[in-house]
């Protein structure tokens, strides 16, 4: 029984890596459609979440299943926990792309994003993929120097962020109100799926240790 | 046991019930600084988020050591995840509330809203206020009905999200980008305090009845 536990908390583990992943891809795929204006791929990453969403679904059921038929303890309750907490996160993270997926849609066939920050997004998407690719060397190995890894390219993503909000507040931005607010959005979208591979790291780190740092806001 | 187990259990609902009528009131208190340019209060719901990111970090210590010491099953244990899983989404609700008022902090002394769409802010607080109390009623109640009039007031969200967009996109606006940039934040942190409440919703009538419904991303 306990063999057969950690066999399938294994598993879990394994989807919750993939799903981030999935969700990693997905973000890449609709960075890409919104960049080259590619109206195909945006509305493939669209279709595509469902299958994340229920993948997502099905970590929590399983691991609902654990919890009710082998009454875990200690540790091993405190991984099934956090799995379920970790899926939320992915599911959000794969929700995210397709937000991201969904600007490229409504702009098309204009791109959504001027030139002038062209290379902006363009960075946030491969920190974004980056990160995604962490948070899954995090959940596999467990290894808090990788998720110290994953603060360094947050704070990168911050600072991203916070340039991109420069060039539309500070200085003459003469794309128009519209694609401002589609840009302020994006950065929005990318800030929060970094947020969101920062918490699965931190996740996998209190379970991994019991210590808790506070969820930052 | 078992009694006490649900005493404890009844006491982790009522604290997470206080939880959403203390984010709502921080949006209230945001939205109120936001519309008046008062520095002091949006500091005040600033600091005050410690203690709601306090209350639900030991909402979710108490679930998992009913969890650890009492091995619930069935509904019980259904009860517990829930609980956990509805203590992420009011800590959200209240980092929320902290962005608003950081808009209005980082605006002072200036208004961050212009006067053309403040109605339009003034009325999304108002559902968010409402929202918020909404999903108190439904983890007390447990009562579909009362869920579904969340889906109401977040449909209506939803709208006045809608017609914020139409101002700041379709007509000329006049005040700028930086305010199309704080306006466009706005109107996604409100959405997405309401989208919040909704799952609260949803996650206690799964838990009360078993039935998922898929999570909207």
């Amino acid at each position: 029984m306990r063999s057969s536990f950690h066999e399938q908390l294994s598993a879990l583990t394994e989807q919750l890596a993939e799903l981030c992943d999935s969700s990693g891809q997905a973000m890449r795929r609709a960075t890409d459609a919104l960049l080259q204006a590619d109206l195909a791929l945006a509305e493939s990453v669209i279709a595509g979440h469902d299958k994340i969403a229920a993948e997502s679904a099905q970590v929590d059921q399983t691991a609902f299943l654990l919890l009710a038929l082998q009454s875990p303890v200690a540790a091993d309750l405190r991984a099934v926990v956090t799995a379920i907490q970790i899926a939320a996160n992915v599911e959000r993270m794969g929700g995210l792309a397709v937000h991201v997926a969904k600007i490229a849609r409504r702009r098309h066939p204009q791109h959504a994003v001027p030139a002038e920050v062209s290379g902006h997004i363009a960075d946030m998407g491969d920190l974004a993929v980056a990160l995604s690719a962490g948070a899954r060397d995090v959940l596999l190995s467990r290894d808090p120097k990788r998720a110290s890894e994953i603060r360094h390219d947050d704070d990168a993503m911050d600072e991203k962020h916070r340039e991109l909000l420069t060039v539309l507040m500070d200085r003459g931005w003469t794309h128009g109100v519209g694609a401002a607010v589609d840009v302020t959005l994006l950065g929005r979208f990318y800030e929060r799926f970094a947020d969101h591979t920062v918490q699965i790291a931190r996740r996998v780190v209190f379970q991994a240790t019991g210590r808790h740092e506070p969820y930052r806001s």
